[in-house]
């Protein structure tokens, strides 16, 4: 009934939206397979993107020709560009969006690539034929054939929804859960785990009393995830900012003894980094109060997103202590919070592709990995979708390194080490995360994206026209120099102490006091190249001269690993026949089969002299 | 955990969302459960509100302050007055909307409503004390308790999809089920049914080659459901027209074998007017074609509504049937058609208020009383919401007469001749139809909901004024007269033979070739009056003139039938002491409990001897 498709993408959460986008625009007939088109790039849990981190990985999916960033500017209610205060690799850009509109934008750019076509449907099966993913056969039991599949199954696989100890089949709240993929899968050999995740229950804003709340206003000055010209609406919403207090703290105990995951009826880890409100007055039982984040739902909606008071204690629990918080007194909920357990797939077992090492031609991306959040399951779709059709197309593959991306620090840790529990990412998981900006997300991955086909030329002009003026600009503040007279004032002014000869523009702006457009006020020659330039290349040029020694003393490091990153490994080499490596590291590298030098060392269990006879032997 | 509420629906479709907000506006405090908040008034199956018979109920709601009209006026991509060519009796209002807005829309009007409040959950219990509904328990196991409950599931009662030989639960594409509710509402001594409907194929709009059908606009000038003045979106879409033909139905043939209809797998009966496609080659076998209505889902969206190709074959065969149609050659789906089978309640276990018999403060609405289209649902859904109001306050019960409403009609027939197929409305059924006309729905019920409390003062001006206006042009075109040196040269141009003395206008006017606008050239007084009057007035006027001798026969009826009408029964009345009744018209007559002698009349085994029988006894 249907033609063969070059890819199918199985979910249209956000890994699955950014995998069928990407492979579409590289010229692959898609077919987006999911169980309920009106769900298409729904929001689980928090309406918002970005934030530390997330942000900087929106911005790289935008610089790779991705829509997450676009899709989610169109729907600001609200945009912060966070840690403002701190060093611009901190930067972190997040909006607040409107929840159903995201979903309603991200249906409507899909329909809009022509090499999209969508089925409404539940793949409860893979085809494999001699080995590689060939097709999908689904519950209405329909087999489509294809080239390669990317599977973007989010908490959907065998989900359990547990409220307190009340528990059913879901795989979000009001939706089925997906069955049968995980056994075929484990059938084929593969491993299954289990996570769990969870989300606070929402309340109608208008039982909230917000004058006992602190208002939290978006910047003034509106930042933006994309680099694209993507007009922002123009208004923005107000959040609010409350907090927990020692009553709530103490009712939340009361139904301790039928929480789901206390009493050990939910087996699967949680997100850390998420933790659920009864857990963290548990871990954290010093502290009397946590901050809680009320956020709207959307431009209209009375609908409340009550963030930071994630839980699945029985529903009466939730309620009165919820209604224990200044400003919810009153609080009437929508629905309670709850958890959600779900089969995810430990990727150690995929390539740095996403490509399985079992199934060839088959990728996994998103939540299915054990990863939480949408940012992480965009990137990997992207990714994904960008493998798939350049592995049926005998392209070259792409692999994102740890120096030039988060995306790339994310995968590779996902593949190289594996994670245990929902993995989520942090500045501090990249180690070169001074070069790993949100500013400079275009300058770094917009080539490889025009490299590959995803971006326009004219695209790439731009980032090349925005690197070019910002040099200008640092250009311009290292070859002028000006004299105590003029900037002595400006000095004082700043609180910062005087000079005493003619000094070069870029050595005063290091000094921490000092802004480029305080220097502009010294020299008119820079205040005219300054008027002349984007808001963004000034910004561009201020952090490239501030932190200009930081970068290069970055560089040599990266400079310096370059020989191992670089040092590539056939994923099929034979380590039974190095006898030297210890036995941990040998079957650790099996089982990894990493692309590089860099990646093998990585590896928990392959130690330094492990890295040393590889060297060794590959020369 | 939940205050006691005065009424909880169950519910949140078209009944549901106007039960709540009826009971709402009434002054009720109201707890709307249901089981997906973000399907809240989804339209299940054609993006469409009104249309024959169901137009001019749309209109009945607006005049009753119910918000149908105004959601959907402010969702139109497309107006169309049905059946202009025939007489006002017949025209009637039909729009295709916006799917997604139409659901966002009506969810933000319960948001703006202080008295609802919204719970997400499935109700699988009733609470019934001393016999009466008191309140709900919930899948979560929540008990809540309330003085009322209406009860407005629709087709979730255990819901079960077909799609050839395939069959899985559930209460619409994607969504569960509810069970629960109709278990325990046997045991407390209610029948229950079972019924069918189904819903054609989704397409994606870029596969369509539209040159090979032919458009279908909307009228140039836009009328509108609401008597508010809700602004109406100023575009609007373009529909399209193709056709079936007998390859078409070949094919369609070749899956009959696993049609679930035809092989006897669904066993309840399905809707008469809305039929299958293979209901409709098997039924009319002398037709070698069927209409098509190619309709858009959206404003923005591709995706594509087939009107007129309902289908539960296997959905191989609809694809293949339908690239056999004009213009659908590359057709690709979004997701088959299919049927669905769910519980529904015998009507006649219904008072005329919508209140079952057996438990008190327990009111049924939509399509759980067996009837189909939104239009149908929400009306009864204001119907139960307003008596529930009236109930637990001790208020005057609503019941709208046949003479007066097609609500009236609807509910009548239900209640009184019970139903065991879907019912739908058309105009066949009201027996006064030339009096319930879509453009005097407001002089017809506005008053009625003013007295009620439901609409403001301001509103029931606005009717007035309406009607006087009309009355003063109306009475001016009987007091003036208009010789023939004037009115022959008009009479001429429009065809209508010479009048030979001076003329009142009222007469001229009611020659079916003479429109007002023509007499208004004639007359500079009359432009006059017309130039200062709402475009409403000026039609209500002429429609009064024309039709008046229709009018005045039907009102005579009418009044002569008022003496039954208005002949109350007390529902408790004693029928087995009247031992000259037929033994079929006591039993039948204890059943419906019949509020007036001439409900009484219309149940079927109570014949005119019966009647006269009651009306001695009563005197
Ligand atoms: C309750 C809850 C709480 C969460 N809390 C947090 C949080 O606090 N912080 C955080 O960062 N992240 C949280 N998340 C995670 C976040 O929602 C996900 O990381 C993100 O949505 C993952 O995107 P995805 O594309 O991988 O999967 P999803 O967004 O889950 O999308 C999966 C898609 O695949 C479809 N699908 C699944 N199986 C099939 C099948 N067999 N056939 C066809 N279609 C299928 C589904 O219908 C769905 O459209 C939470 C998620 C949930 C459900
Ligand atoms: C497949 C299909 C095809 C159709 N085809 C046609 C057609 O061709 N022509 C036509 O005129 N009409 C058609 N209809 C009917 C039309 O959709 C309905 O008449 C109309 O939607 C009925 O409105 P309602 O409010 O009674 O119920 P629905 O719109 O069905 O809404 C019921 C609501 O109740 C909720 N609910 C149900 N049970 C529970 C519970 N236990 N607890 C909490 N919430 C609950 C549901 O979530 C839903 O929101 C079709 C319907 C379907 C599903």
């Amino acid at each position: 009934m249907f033609k063969k498709y070059n890819i199918i993408v199985v979910g249209g959460g956000h890994a699955g939206c950014e995998a069928a986008a990407a492979a579409a625009n590289l010229g692959s007939s898609v077919l987006l397979v999911t169980m309920n088109m009106g769900t298409i790039a729904q929001m689980s849990c928090n309406p918002a993107m970005g934030g530390v981190a997330k942000g900087q990985i929106v911005r790289e999916i935008d610089a790779m020709g991705g829509y997450s960033g676009i899709i989610a500017d169109k729907t600001t209610i609200q945009f912060r560009m966070l840690n403002r205060s701190k060093g611009p690799a901190m930067w972190s850009p997040r909006t607040q969006n409107d929840r159903m509109r995201f979903a309603e934008e991200w249906r409507l750019q899909l329909e809009a690539l022509p090499n999209v076509d969508m089925w409404q449907d539940t793949v409860r099966e893979i085809i494999v034929k001699n080995g590689r993913a060939a097709g999908v056969v689904t519950s209405l039991g329909m087999s489509i054939e294809s080239d390669a599949v990317v599977l973007t199954n989010g908490t959907f696989l065998n989900g359990i929804i547990h409220i307190g100890e009340k528990r059913f089949g879901g795989g979000r709240t009001g939706e089925k859960a997906a069955t049968g993929l995980t056994e075929q899968l484990i059938t084929l050999g593969f491993e299954a785990g289990r996570m769990k995740t969870g989300t606070p229950p929402r309340v109608d804003g208008r039982s909230l009393d917000y004058s006992k709340m602190e208002e939290q206003w978006g910047d003034s000055e509106r930042g933006r995830f994309s680099f694209t010209d993507v007009p922002l609406p123009t208004e923005q919403r107000c959040c609010w900012i409350t907090y927990t207090n020692e009553q709530v703290h103490e009712t939340l105990k009361e139904g301790f003894e039928k929480s789901p995951m206390f009493t050990g009826r939910i087996k699967g880890l949680g997100p850390r980094y998420c933790p659920s409100i009864e857990d963290k007055i548990n871990r954290f039982a010093e502290r009397d109060r946590h901050q809680i984040f009320v956020e709207p739902e959307g431009w209209k909606t009375v609908e409340i997103y009550v963030n930071g008071f994630s839980t699945s204690l029985p529903e009466d629990v939730q309620q009165r202590a919820l209604r224990q918080i200044p400003g919810f007194e009153n609080a009437k909920m929508y629905r309670p919070g709850y958890a959600i357990e779900y089969d995810y797939f430990p990727p150690m077992q995929l390539d740095l592709t996403l490509e399985t090492h079992r199934i060839k031609h088959l990728f996994f991306a998103g939540q299915i990995n054990g990863t939480t959040g949408y940012e992480e399951a965009a990137s990997q779709g992207l990714i994904a979708g960008i493998n798939a059709h350049q592995r049926i197309n005998d392209g070259h593959e792409l692999i994102l390194k740890r120096s030039e991306s988060y995306i790339g620090v994310l995968i590779d840790d996902l593949v190289t080490k594996g994670t245990e529990e929902p993995y989520r990412m942090f500045t501090s998981r990249a180690e070169h995360r001074l070069l790993l900006r949100q500013d400079n997300a275009d300058a770094r991955l917009t080539p490889i994206a025009h490299k590959l086909g995803l971006v326009s030329d004219e695209r790439l002009d731009r980032v090349k026209q925005k690197v070019e003026a910002a040099d200008k600009l640092v250009a311009y503040m290292r070859d002028n120099a000006i004299g105590p007279d003029t900037l002595n004032p400006i000095l004082h002014r700043v609180q910062s102490s005087p000079v005493t000869q003619k000094t070069r523009l870029f050595q005063i702006l290091t000094r921490p006091q000092v802004g480029i457009y305080d220097l502009a006020m010294a020299d008119t020659a820079l205040a005219d190249l300054i008027n002349r330039s984007d808001r963004e290349v000034v910004e561009q040029a201020e952090i490239k001269v501030k932190y200009d020694s930081y970068f290069e003393k970055e560089m040599e490091i990266v400079n310096k690993m370059r020989k191992m990153e670089d040092q590539e490994i056939n994923p099929d080499f034979d380590y039974t026949a190095l006898v030297s490596l210890s036995k941990e590291a040998r079957e650790k590298l099996i089982k990894v089969k990493p692309r590089t030098l860099g990646q093998a060392s990585r590896i928990s269990g392959v130690s330094p002299s492990d890295i040393s006879v590889l060297m060794i032997h590959m020369g």
